[in-house]
């Protein structure tokens, strides 16, 4: 498809350096799996950095074989002509330090132990997810980013990237996040973390070698998650009431409707792809990001990043009113900030869908940061 | 206090004969639990049957003895000036079939084997619920209602009793209740019970006399139930995100947020009142629920009850949405129905705090109904 990047590698950038937490503790080493897209021009000034939401990876566009039927996990948002348009931006995706897809998190080898790491890890932050993505920015030679961008908690990201790296930063598109986790999100993150916690299969954390997995309380945490990543209305139009065997109630306790099938569905093919540990520690990460409105907008005053933000109608998870808060913070320091509503039946997952609704918006935006 | 009904006591209706049950199933035998507080009149002409939500149970109002702390759980709402006033009214509350506070539900004997039903208890709905309620209903002699009240599930008994006996209510007061159960509903719902059916010690149901119970399985399902039942804005208030040192993360996975803490202790607290079957048993009757407009109009059109419906602006569990269908197809049918929207923060608890704003209309509506 010529609109594709095509076939991707992902690459692995090895720091055999200390790497200092925000907690005070330190990783011996660090790996950052990442994937690149586009062409790096030759005054490095087109870099796109992409960051990822929970359960993503490096792999955001592309195929790794022709034969795979799955593309990266933002494809219809980056390509040629996309709204990340690798024809002029240079586009890099890294996966998250604490996560499980290369890049060093809780399944991986604690050089001390020559074991993976399990519950022994140490919490990190969204900053710290940051400092490390600049680890890969100076390794690639990137001295500013075009753009820092990405949505739900990659959102969270590009808003800490402004703050923790003021001039490294050209732009910043922060979609559907806020500039703090709201209790009611740290509330269905927690009784994930304790589904989690609770199987007896999580052996505290070190089931890695035990040839069992902590699958339930994995899925559990999925499946609570599933249903704040779509709306009311989307679960509505997309199941209602509709029965699995379409016959009538059948008076017992198996998977009957088809939102039952849907959820559990998506529980089973996550914990297929998805380590338990690495989910503890990301959730805790975003349950940890707060920046009130006074400390953001201070943060914010000393960068000159453009921000553009996009929230989408039906999004309970970050509502606009969420997003809106961004926008006020931003403008309060930066003057340069704009708000786009993606009117959306798809609630929180809409940031992955709507690709069309958003490409024009980002386009425009990414266009006029490659002109200054 | 002299607006409380005082000490009350549980009464028992042992009916020794076969209750069938909406799936073709029956029960040999049925009990049922129930309290009643002021005077039922000579003609019996003013009683109140008060149904109760999900957790609730026949202890509405009062106290057992002077020295417990807690009241029945709408006590607020039940005695003497109140918005069930029993100097007025006769009240009458029924544990639900299904449940686990001395009614016939999966904890109790079956007559059969001398054991715990567990989950050889038959999958039972809300019609079985309300047929089961008018079996204390004839036993206590009174051929119609004034009114049958409820919140949550305790509305949709209450539209029930209207589809199933609808000569034999005078009016309903439904609360924060729906027509049907939307998918988002099912949705949280199944988790709940997912939870329950893969605690190891629910052991297929039959944990009574095991020494073990499914205490996490229960209490991660009562922790997803009570998000349900706050509002984003309530939790943002009470907990925001305070952390319960109150010196700044701890870095690790302790409960840390205040907001944790309260739901841990929530499903602490509900594992040591409730059973864990009676949980199955009774969302999924909740589930089951689904009365489209068109039959409800129908349904409706069969009865003279008036009807008063409440709603609660920061309910998302059952939103002013979904009872405002409640009054249309009500009033499609019977033409005399009202809506009343408590503006309120508390979200779907509204209905068991906010007293004082529910008070006068529910006084004004009863009064009128006293009256004709």
């Amino acid at each position: 498809m010529k609109d594709s990047v095509g076939i991707v590698e992902t690459q692995y950038l090895e720091i055999k350096k200390p790497f200092k937490l925000e907690s005070g503790k330190s990783l011996d080493e660090l790996t950052i799996a990442y994937e690149t897209y586009g062409q790096l021009n030759q005054d490095k000034t087109n870099a796109v950095l992409i960051l990822h939401a929970l359960s993503g990876d490096a792999h955001a566009a592309g195929k790794y074989h022709p034969s795979d039927k799955k593309t990266g996990w933002w494809d219809n948002m980056i390509g040629p002509g996309k709204a990340f348009d690798t024809s002029k931006h240079f586009v890099i995706c890294s996966n998250v330090l604490g996560g499980c897809k290369g890049t060093t998190g809780p399944s991986s080898i604690n050089p001390k132990t020559s074991k993976p790491y399990g519950f022994s890890f140490p919490v990190i932050t969204i900053k710290d997810m940051v400092r490390a993505q600049n680890k890969l920015v100076e390794h690639l030679k990137i001295k500013k980013l075009l753009s820092v961008a990405g949505g739900s908690m990659g959102g969270m990201e590009a808003i800490q990237w402004i703050v923790t790296y003021p001039k490294k930063v050209k732009s910043a598109v922060i979609v559907g996040a806020s500039l703090s986790q709201s209790a009611q999100n740290i509330a269905f993150h927690e009784v994930g973390r304790q589904a989690i916690l609770s199987d007896p299969n999580w052996q505290n954390g070190d089931y890695y070698d035990s040839g069992r997995r902590p699958f339930w309380g994995l899925s559990a945490a999925r499946m609570i998650g599933h249903i704040t990543y779509l709306s009311e209305q989307s679960m509505q139009q997309k199941f209602g009431r509709l029965l699995r065997n379409g016959a009538g109630y059948t008076y017992d306790f198996s998977t009957e409707f088809e939102v039952q099938n849907y959820l559990k569905y998506q529980g089973k093919s996550f914990v297929e792809r998805f380590d338990a540990n690495s989910y503890l520690y990301i959730t805790k990460a975003i349950d940890y990001f707060n920046l009130d409105y006074d400390k953001a907008a201070e943060a914010f005053s000393k960068s000159e990043a453009d921000i553009l933000t996009i929230a989408f109608s039906s999004d309970w998870l970050y509502p606009p009113k969420q997003v809106k808060e961004v926008v006020k913070a931003a403008r309060q320091g930066l003057k340069k900030a704009s708000y786009y509503e993606v009117k959306s039946d798809f609630g929180h997952d809409a940031f992955l869908i709507e690709a069309k609704k958003q490409k024009p918006v980002i386009s425009g935006f990414l266009n006029n940061q490659l002109k200054k």
